[in-house]
C-alpha cells in the first residue's frame, strides 16, 4: 500500500476532543550512562548540589534554513513528571552496577525541584537561542539532559520542516501521514509537532487519542486491489463512508478510475485522491474531468512523496490539500536540531555563581545565563534576536523595559511544579496559536523556501547588573 | 554538554543480562486510520475474510548503498503480541466514530491468527527483497501495516548505517551515543539496530535495560566545568570510576588536559576522549603525549560528529574506539527505509488465490507471491538475489533445491504463534551474529562506502508449480 489519505477536513481544524491517557511508565531511564556516572562522582565529591544553569541552545540551523520552530515543550514536561525512578528501575542499575549504593539511595528519592524557563512551545527559533533554561543542583539538572535533548530535537526537526510545508501550502490543508517512515512512537510526536507548525490533521490513531488532534484517511490502493474491480471497491467504500468520501483513483488508469469514482458517489462526491504520477499536469486533468462530470465541488487532494518544494511547485495546480509523509517525519533533510545541553553557570567553591565555558578548539560556547528577547520594529516586524548575558542575579531578575522587546523566555516549571497549561491537548493548541503568532512577526521574505541566512540576527547585550 | 563518552568494552561484547521488562502498553493504536476504515468497508461487503499476501519490501536502497540491512523483526514480533483494542482503545473509537459498531466488535475480538515470514533479522537486503511476507485474512494482515512499516523502516535504516561504520572501523569497537539526537524511544531502537550492525555498547540505559545490550559512559564536559579546575575533576573521576575510566581531556586546553588525566590517574588509566578539533592531528599528538609520560596501555577514544567516512579517515590515526551519535541514530543521510507494505496477492470471488499489483504510473509492482534464495558461488560468495515467482501454491512450496541456493525467509510467526527466538536479547544475539555471517557473505567491494549499484544484482525466477 501506498501513503495513507486525507478527507479534507475544514480549516482551521480545532475538533479536538478530551483524550483517554494511556498508562505512562517511567521515563528516567530514557537517558546516557554518563548522567548517572557524573552524578555518582558529583554526590562523592561535594559538588553534586552547586546550584547549576544549563542552557538549551543550537549552534546554527540546518544548512538554507531562515529559522526554526521549538517544539516538544509539553511533551517533555510531562516526561518530567515521569521521570522517576522506581524499584523495577533501580533494581536494573544495582543488579548491573552502573552506580553505587549512595547514588542509587539519591536517585530512589529523586524529582526535579528547580525551575525550568523556556522558549514557548511554537516560538520560532535562531542560533543561540536560549530556547531552554534549567536552574537547580547540578544532581538534578544533570540527570535530565538526555530526555530534554531527545524530546526537543526530534519534535523541533519535525515542526521547523513542517512549517515550511504549511507555508508554501498557504492556505490549502496539509495533512501528516508519514507514521510508517518513522518509529513507531516517534511517528505520534511527529503529527503533534506538525500540529504545531499548522498541519490540519494526521492519519495517527494514536496521536489523535494522546493530544486530541483531528485524525483522517480513508482507502490505500490495497483496498482497490483485494475487489474484484474498481467499481465495486468504490461503491464499497461509498456505502460504508458515504458520498463525502475520498476515493483512491490512480491504481489502474487515472481517467477510469475517476469516471468510476463519480459513477459510484455521484457528482457529490468528496475528493479525490492522487498518489503517483506527474501531480501538477494530472491535477489539471482531473479537475477538468472531474467538471466536465458535473463534480464541480469535488476535491482533489495529493499525497506522493511531497515536501516543501513539491507543495511550492504545485501551487497553481488545481489542488485542495496535500497529504506529507516521510519527507516531514525526518525533518526533510534535516532530522535532528542539533540542540545541546550546556553548563553555562555555576556556584563556585565560594558560593558564588560564575560563568563557564568550554574553552578548546571549535566547540566555543558563550558563558553565563542567558535571557533573550525579540526585537520588533515600529510595524510589529521582528528585527533582532537580543540575548541579554552579564552577572548572574542581574540576568535572572531582567526583563524588557521598552515595548520594542517582546520577551520570549515563560516559566514552565517552578521549584519542581510543572505548568500544566504547557501539557496535554490544551498545550498543542497553545503552541499551534503561538506559532502562527511568532511566524507571522518574521520579516517579510524569511518565509520563502530558498536557501539563506537566519531570518533575523542575533545579538548579545551586555548588562551590569 | 557534547555527546557521551564510551569506556572501551572488550570486543565481542556480549555480557549481556537478563533484563527487566517495563509494562508494555497496546500498539494497536499505532496505526493510521485508513487501515481501520478500509477494515469498515472490507466487513460490510464481505471481502474481508480473503486470504491476503502482502509484501514488504524497498523499491531502491539510499543512493551510493551497496545493501541495506533489515533490522525491527524482533521488535516487530513483540509489537504483534501487544497489538490488542483493548478498552481503552475501543472506547476512544468509539467515542471518535472511527469506525461502526461491527468493526468495533470485529476490533474486540482482534490477534492476528495468520502467518508470517521474512528475512531473518540481520539479513542484508536489495530492492525488492520480499524482507517479509504476511498471510492472513484481509482484515488481519492490513491492520498490521502501519505498526511493521514504522519499525522495520526505522530500525533497518539504523543497521544499514550502522552497518557500514563497522566495516569502516574495522576491528575497534564502535559506541552508540546517539539518544539525544532522536526520539527518546526511537533511541531505545536505534541501540539495539546499531549493536545488531556490529556496535559494541550503547549509551542509553533504557535499551541496556530492555535488551540487556552493554552500556557505557563516563563524564560530559559538564563534570569538569561544574568543578573548580580540570584537575579536582579528573581526581574526583577515579575516585568514583577508578583509574580505568575514560577522562574527558579537550575542555580547556588538550595537552594540559592529557597531563592533568595522567597525574590524577597515573599510566595505568584506561582511556582519554577527544570531543572536539582536528581528530586526526589530535590524537597523533595525544598518542605521543601518552606514551612519553608513560601510559602507554591508555586508550583513546574519539567522538565528534563522526559518521562512516569520518571513521574511515581515521583509520590510520592512533584511536582504539569510535563513539557516534546524531550519524547513526539519523540513519547517516537515509533516515528512513522506504519500505512499502503490498497487497501481491488475494482470493478472488472464486476463492482462488491470484496476483494483484497497482498499474498507473511510476509505482508499478511486480504482483504474486515471491519466496526469495541467495545464490553463492564456488567460494560462497553471494552472487545474486533470487526471487521466485509464479502460482501461488506453488511459489509457497518451494524451497531451493540445489546448495548453491541460501533460502532466506523463516517462519516468524504460524498460525498467530509467535516464535520467540527472535524476540528479547536473544534475538539480539541472533539477529547480530545473522548479519555478521550475511555481511561476509558479500562480493569483495561490497563493503567499500563509495558509491555504487547495489552489490548483488536482484533476478525473477518464474516456475510453473
Amino acid at each position: 500500500m501506498s501513503a495513507p489519505e486525507p478527507s479534507t477536513p475544514a480549516r482551521p481544524a480545532v475538533a479536538r476532543t478530551t483524550p483517554v491517557e494511556p498508562a505512562r511508565p517511567s521515563t528516567a531511564l530514557l537517558t546516557d550512562r554518563y548522567e548517572l556516572t557524573m552524578l555518582q562522582g558529583a554526590l562523592a565529591d561535594g559538588t553534586a548540589h552547586r546550584h547549576c544553569v544549563f542552557e538549551v541552545f543550537t549552534r546554527r540551523l540546518p544548512a538554507g534554513r531562515r529559522y526554526g520552530v521549538l517544539a516538544g515543550t509539553g511533551r517533555l514536561l510531562e516526561a518530567i513528571a515521569d521521570f522517576r525512578f522506581g524499584p523495577a528501575e533501580l533494581e536494573w542499575l544495582a543488579s548491573e552496577r552502573v552506580v553505587d549504593d549512595r547514588t542509587l539511595a539519591f536517585l530512589e528519592g529523586y524529582r526535579f525541584t528547580g525551575d525550568i524557563h523556556g522558549y514557548a512551545e511554537g516560538e520560532v527559533f535562531f542560533p543561540g537561542s536560549p530556547v531552554l533554561v534549567v536552574d537547580g543542583t547540578f544532581a538534578e539538572a544533570v540527570l535530565l539532559e538526555t530526555l530534554v535533548l531527545s524530546i526537543l530535537n526530534y519534535d523541533s526537526a519535525v515542526a521547523s520542516a513542517a512549517s515550511r510545508m504549511t507555508s508554501a501550502a498557504v492556505d490549502r490543508p496539509v495533512i501528516e501521514m508519514g507514521a510508517r517512515r518513522a518509529h513507531e512512537a516517534a511517528a505520534v510526536a511527529a503529527a503533534r509537532a506538525t500540529v504545531i507548525a499548522g498541519f490540519a490533521a494526521t492519519s495517527n490513531l494514536e496521536a489523535g487519542r494522546r493530544w486530541g488532534l483531528p485524525t483522517t484517511g480513508t482507502a490505500a490502493h490495497a483496498f482497490t486491489l483485494l475487489h474484484d474491480d474498481e467499481e465495486s471497491a468504490f461503491v464499497s467504500q461509498v456505502a460504508s463512508q458515504g458520498k463525502g468520501t475520498t476515493l483512491l483513483v490512480d491504481t489502474y488508469d487515472v481517467r477510469k478510475g475517476v469516471e468510476a469514482a463519480v459513477a459510484a458517489a455521484g457528482p457529490g462526491l468528496g475528493a479525490v485522491r492522487l498518489d503517483s504520477g506527474d501531480l501538477l499536469s494530472l491535477a489539471q486533468d482531473v479537475r477538468r474531468q472531474l467538471d466536465q462530470l458535473g463534480a464541480t465541488g469535488t476535491k482533489i487532494v495529493v499525497t506522493s512523496d511531497l515536501d516543501e518544494y513539491a507543495i511550492a511547485a504545485l501551487a497553481a495546480a488545481p489542488v485542495d490539500s496535500y497529504g506529507v509523509g516521510t519527507s516531514v517525519v525526518t525533518g526533510s533533510g534535516a532530522p535532528t536540531c542539533g540542540m545541546v545541553y550546556k553548563l553555562v553557570a555555576r556556584e563556585g567553591a565560594d558560593g558564588v555563581m560564575a560563568p563557564v565555558a568550554k574553552t578548546s578548539s571549535s566547540k566555543v560556547s558563550v558563558g553565563g545565563r542567558k535571557k533573550a528577547a525579540r526585537r520588533l520594529d515600529a510595524q510589529g516586524r521582528a528585527s533582532e534576536e537580543v540575548l541579554v548575558g552579564g552577572p548572574d542575579a542581574a540576568v535572572a531578575a531582567w526583563a524588557p523595559e521598552t515595548v520594542d522587546l517582546r520577551p520570549l523566555q515563560v516559566p514552565l516549571v517552578q521549584a519542581g511544579a510543572i505548568d500544566t497549561r504547557w501539557t496535554g491537548p490544551a498545550g498543542v493548541n497553545l503552541a499551534a496559536e503561538r506559532h502562527r503568532t511568532s511566524r507571522a512577526e518574521l520579516p517579510r521574505g524569511a518565509r520563502r523556501l530558498s536557501a539563506d541566512e537566519a531570518a533575523i540576527p542575533t545579538v548579545l547585550v551586555e548588562i551590569d547588573g
